[in-house]
């Protein structure tokens, strides 16, 4: 198989299907030559297999007369030849990976002069500047990319010709003066390296490919890779390019453009130029450059060509297109392309478009599949209008959007400045459900601790409220806190954006969400992809949730956390006198004060969530989650004394306290060692039902008991719900719906799973605790701590408590839906975790578990239609 | 199939091993009948069928014909008819489950007797008074029993008569006092139940036939059955005997009796006689019963057939049996038998001597699966004596033995008293490294919360001190503790037995251990049969524990906990001076101290188990087990304020405290965030090793890492731990043996173990964590609080942390196995938690999984050693 191809080679198909081989960059300027005839600058691309060889075994055999082959003919395609003291031929040796991947070399442009070649560029140019500015160039490009040596060497040459830093500028030197530069170039060249700077272009070209194929293995590169997921043995492919000089002359120029608008979708080109001048400068920012309209007025034809050729462009890639291109001397030249990047607004804008498309069109489900869950979080919530000035550090993203806010560092101030109407952003180590008040007032959250699914995480993104979580490095002081190096008083300004983590210093500006209206199309097309197959419910607690919810396109309710409704300001003092309550009357009358009180939020919820099934998970959490912080009382104790009820709780929070709360007295086990508050609940959601009946209402209720370890365990609580759905139904003409099943949730609970199946209608993986347990990883210890070091060290590829473990925690699922459904055909089986919102999640329980449905939050209910459509879709944007 | 088979039916095989059908009792009255030929009042078995048909269905169709037909042919047999008004037939009823079963209805004697038959009885007889003592005992226990009437209503009628409560004692009424009382409960009878007492003898039988059946299902039954595993769907038989009189007159009389002394195990029969009297008589324990010798007095010639007639059963049997007889005017009669109980001590020498019986033996292997691990357990620890006057309540049984001391509440107590030569019991709601001193003063520890796994089980069973745990009900107070609602001083005596769980109060007399000589054969047996097999080793932390360990036969250590050496007194300031340090040349001082200290105990173990392999385990527990409690520090900062150093503390304390330290910032994970820690231990370890060499010893050591989740970690913590190997011994000519494992403890490992054997020699598993994980049960909560209430509602059969978890823990510990071995054909396997020690689940590990040893504390060795033994045998005692 030959190691080397020029773009014009006849593969036989697309270049395109060809990136593993071609790389990316090599594979695109194959399909313009080769397929699309536009006209871009001759050249080869050494393959990806090249490179392999390479790194495992030297310079391969035969590639060096290869090579030579194909700059013979690139030198007779041109018509001229490299090194020649007359006309030189110069080319650009690129690296090309199949993904585009910052960290490997990038570009050596100009190769082929030496010596002598720079005289005939002089006498073909006419413009000796040009040519010894191009000399120098790649001199110290060649010796600081290939040879190695440490670039600040050639600034200071540089420096000490002009008098300034840098490359460019206006305070342009004359032609001797780089003269001169270039042969200090080349001692200092001989000096760092102990041999001259090569003369020979096939020597120097050599030396390029080989710098490309070593860079492969850059520090930088593998840390990409390690991060992106990236195979280490793909290799990158290597493209040499005639040279052409859009800096050659007036009638010159360079530039970038988009074949759309990337940022509204617009159907305009967008891009920037510069007359005379190379990509470089178009990139670099020094110069002002110009709007592509600018084409227009000084080379009309060529704005014609150009539009002409986008139109092509996207035809043939049935997309918007990035694509760089030079003109020379009046002549426009292609010089790369590939599908751009786009923001959340223009890609749903273009997806929708590009289905009404003139001349070419994509399908409905193209348009699904080209969509991302961050197109559409960058939509749905406020964003960084501009790049932050001083970005402080880092937390972990936990619930998308910016906001911008005076630090404070505790509820009650969130809320004294929320009252006076003042933005706050709220820093807390950690937050707990004290802090909820204090939650709403803030226009975001910043916490040191915790991770992706600790009580601020979960709670803001229940809200949809911007979040940084576990930003380990922020240091609460006194006054303020401490951050990259930073001093962050009270009271100033700091900005977040919980789509990235980042955490920056002052007010950043910010744009408003502003969902296009080709959202509501587009998810129209997914939902009708999905329907049937893989449904989406939110996890929502209240009847202002559930609404939110469903306003978002939830198709019910898959988690209930009946706990949250314990937790209101108003219920805490009920719920720790039931706690402190013997059996008997005492607890029978806190437990009907939470009665009423849970049946008129279960009734609020059935009415937003009407018609669709609503999941009520039973109370879950251990009980000294509702008592006040033993530390908190023992220091008061110890100070200023306890009263009388207070002493009682301390007792209590005693009595119920644990070492592993995580592993400990919650869920079922709290049911079967309290029956009566399963009882209470199981009242409360069906006197809420029955009103719903009674009022003409469709109420669906699917009763979840949660932590299940044993098939006797679930058919006991089982028992009880139904003597109190028997009980509370017994009078009603028409019945409500209820079904009754059992979260897994506990790597028995999967195993066991043909057993549980016997006494649940419904399963409901609780993947955030099978997480946790299969890994060992309490959430609220190791992800924030351990995490990081594990995910730059590659012990992990991805956070488990992000992207469900296939492997491990997957096999589980997969291994319990098996089960259960062999034992019990037709059985309903969904994921309420935090998967439930996370697409490659979605797309594994679809395809690899065949769930019938997901839940997530509120605001990640358009994300989760869109994912599932592409689980369905088998494709991902 | 019949549902009914006379004793001496020919069933064409041995009717033992019809115990199913005919019930333990019906089994063995059948084999003495029809098999042995020994004397046996006749009389027929209604099969467990029957049970189960008339438990299902009500009274079985056709079983009335097949019962009328058995009664006459007892008639026949016995030349008597029941009910006959001149000489009637009476028998007994009892019920007789396959397994001797509690809780059911035991007997009905005298049966047949009604107002005609009892004048028959009496001329007979020529004993009136024994005629209606005879049928006053039946009426009453009839109506009890049969017709569920409050037996207290028949004591008060009796009391009426005698003066005196209960039955039976000196002062005899007279007959016609007797036949008043007859009726008297005739009326009683008829009252209670609106019938007239049945006269008809059928009708009487099927009466209490149907008693038996319907006693399967009592509360009772159910529970124990509950407890003891046992299928509810079993059934009983019920057994039908002709009567045979011991309280006939002085020719007569009735005793038990083993075949060897059930306590000593020496070849003498040993049991009870009274003449004149019935059964209940000598179990009653009313009058004082005589020795078998007695008979020898009395009865020459029956005494002669006795022990003819104990000699047939043994040869048969092959074992001790246990028997009830009785004698009717001069003929012995045998009315029961089966394999005796024994204590330990007997049960060893009796499986020893076996094997050279003369005339018959058992093999060696039968020696050796007829022994227990409490048989064992009760030779190798002190015992109660006797039983205790008061117990107090109960607790986990958490490291065998008795113990008597007084009760002391902390460490610095038991110390003193130890030092003053007194005995303590040291009493603690939980125990913590704090308190090891004080638990090595104390004789036993006793604790008030934590399972089988909780530090003070742990640390008591690896002394071999006796200790109860989680006794719940126990409340400590100011000045002393509650429990079964005595309140117990400080200072009073109390004994506990850590066999039974037993707290009783005062100071009960103890028999030393006193392991019999035939341990050591019996053991030498099991090790020949296990050899090669399965292997055992013990878990050990220091010298003098392998030690010992050895001493018991342990052939290696399969964990040695690192941690137990960074908390002994002198240390742990080092090892808090190590976390206090930040990385640099503090941290590094710190290491260098604890390396020393380290490698000495090492060296310690090495030599203790020169030649054998030695595991060690690096550091696992995290690293805020090693800081002082935040509470206590804050209260002080509080009150009296903190010095420098404890500031320090308290930072380092809160820094590193976690929500879910089971599942946070330990094993591997801590290695990978203090990687010098692993480092120092290794090189500790090495240069032991090196020492060892060096003195001419053969160590072999197993260098195990903790906690892995995926093949990465364990690959990145293999490679220091190789590279430290390698630089510490690559001077020396002759390398000690290393290899490097992991544990296998998360469910993840579990099923990631195919990739990571890449990277393992060996795996462990550590199941206390795995059965915590995979059912989110926490040891330290969940046990204590949770556990007794879930097994004794039938939640769980078993408590998973005693006894493998086989369906769900188990499924991925034979996964693992699997996936490990399949990866790495050979992969050495072993288990190093608690079921390490525990027979049902060393079965499990053999058989099952096919683990090459398991390893258990130093004073399980002997049991682990004889349960490998029969898990090889494939049998169980």
């Amino acid at each position: 198989m030959a190691l080397i191809f020029s773009f014009d080679h006849a593969h036989g198909r697309p270049p395109l299907e060809l990136r593993r081989l071609l790389g990316g960059k090599g594979a695109n300027l194959a399909e313009m030559a080769s397929v699309l005839g536009l006209s871009v600058p001759p050249g080869f691309t050494i393959t990806t297999d090249a490179c392999r060889d390479y790194l495992a075994g030297g310079w391969p055999e035969g590639l060096s007369a290869e090579l030579t082959r194909h700059v013979r003919r690139l030198e007779k395609t041109m018509s001229r030849r490299v090194g020649d003291p007359d006309d030189p031929l110069l080319v650009s040796v690129r690296s090309g990976a199949e993904i585009s991947m910052p960290g490997m070399m990038d570009t050596i442009l100009n190769l082929g002069l030496n010596d002598s070649s720079v005289k005939g560029l002089t006498e073909r140019t006419g413009n000796e500047r040009f040519a010894y500015e191009s000399y120098r160039r790649f001199v110290s490009m060649y010796g600081r990319i290939v040879l190695g040596i440490d670039g600040r060497l050639f600034d200071e040459a540089f420096e000490g010709l002009t008098g300034r830093d840098g490359e460019g500028g206006h305070a342009e030197p004359s032609a001797p003066a780089l003269a001169q530069l270039v042969e200090q170039y080349q001692e200092l060249v001989e000096a760092e390296t102990g041999t001259p700077f090569p003369q020979a272009p096939l020597e120097q070209l050599r030396g390029a490919i080989e710098a490309v194929f070593r860079s492969w293995n850059a520090p930088r590169a593998i840390a990409y890779r390690e991060r992106e997921h990236i195979d280490h043995h793909l290799g990158t492919a290597v493209t040499v390019q005639a040279m052409v000089f859009g800096n050659r002359d007036n009638r010159s120029g360079t530039g970038v453009a988009f074949t759309r608008d990337p940022a509204t979708g617009e159907k305009t080109p967008y891009g920037d130029f510069l007359v005379n001048a190379q990509g470089e400068d178009v990139v670099a920012g020094i110069r002002n450059t110009l709007p592509l309209s600018a084409i227009r007025e000084r080379f009309p034809e060529i704005y014609k060509e150009l539009t002409g050729v986008f139109a092509k462009l996207e035809a043939h890639y049935r997309d918007m297109c990035d694509t760089e291109f030079t003109i020379e001397q009046g002549k426009l030249w292609m010089l790369q392309t590939r599908v751009g990047k786009r923001s959340g607004k223009a890609a749903l804008k273009m997806a929708v478009d590009m289905t009404r498309q003139r001349g070419w069109r994509i399908s409905r489900e193209e348009a699904v599949a080209r969509v991302s869950a961050e197109h559409i979080d960058q939509v749905l919530h406020p964003q960084f209008a501009e790049r932050p000035a001083t970005v402080l550090g880092r937390g972990l993203a936990a619930s998308p959007g910016a906001a911008v806010g005076k630090a404070v560092f505790s509820a009650d101030e969130a809320i004294a400045a929320g009252a006076r109407g003042e933005r706050v952003i709220l820093v807390r180590n950690e937050t707990s459900p004290d802090d909820i008040a204090g939650m709403i007032a803030a226009q975001g959250v910043l916490t040191t601790r915790g991770g992706l699914v600790s009580h601020a995480a979960v709670v803001a993104r229940g809200w949809g409220k911007p979040a940084v979580v576990g930003a380990e490095q922020l240091r609460i002081t006194e006054s303020g806190f401490l951050l990259g190096g930073s001093a962050v008083a009270a009271g100033e300004y700091i900005s977040i954006d919980g789509s990235t983590g980042e955490i920056a210093l002052g007010e950043v500006a910010l744009a408003p969400p502003s969902p296009p209206m080709e959202l509501k199309v587009l998810l129209g097309w997914a939902d009708r992809i999905r329907k049937g197959k893989l449904a989406v419910r939110a996890n929502a607690d209240t009847g202002a949730d559930a609404a939110t919810a469903r306003s978002f396109g939830a198709e019910g309710i898959g988690l209930c956390r009946t706990e949250h409704m314990f937790l209101e300001g108003d219920r805490l003092p009920i719920v720790r006198r039931m706690i402190l309550a013997a059996d008997g009357p005492e607890e029978q009358a806190a437990l009907e004060e939470l009665r009423e009180a849970q049946r008129e939020d279960f009734e609020a919820i059935l009415v937003a969530m009407d018609g669709l099934p609503v999941t009520v998970r039973l109370l879950d959490p251990p009980l000294h989650e509702f008592l006040p912080s033993i530390r908190d009382l023992e220091l008061k104790e110890a100070t200023v004394g306890l009263d009388e009820q207070e002493k009682q709780l301390l007792g209590a929070a005693r009595a119920w306290q644990e070492m592993n709360p995580m592993l400990g007295l919650r869920g079922v086990r709290l049911g079967i060692i309290k029956p009566r508050l399963y009882e209470m609940q199981v009242q409360a959601l069906m006197q809420a039902a029955a009103a719903r009946v009674a009022a003409g209402g469709h109420p669906k209720v699917e009763v979840m008991i949660p932590l299940t370890v044993t098939r006797r365990e679930l058919a006991l609580a089982r028992s009880w719900v139904e003597a109190t759905i028997a009980e509370e139904t017994k009078d009603l003409r028409r019945k409500p719906q209820v079904q009754v099943g059992t979260m897994i949730e506990t790597p028995r609970a999967a195993l066991q799973a043909g057993e549980l199946a016997e006494a649940a209608d419904f399963f409901s993986f609780g993947t955030n605790d099978l997480t946790q347990m299969t890994f060992g990883f309490s959430r609220d210890d190791v992800e924030g701590r351990l995490m990081s070091a594990y995910l730059q060290l590659g012990l992990l590829e991805r956070n488990p408590f992000e992207n469900l473990d296939e492997v491990g925690v997957g096999e589980l699922v997969r291994l319990a839906a098996q089960r259960g459904r062999a034992a019990r055909p037709g059985l309903k089986i969904g994921i309420c975790g935090e998967h439930g919102g996370d697409p490659a999640s979605i797309r594994f329980f679809y395809r690899e578990v065949g769930l019938d449905y997901v839940s997530c939050s509120p605001f990640r209910v358009p994300v989760a239609r869109l994912a599932a459509a592409q689980a369905v879709l088998g494709e991902t944007a």
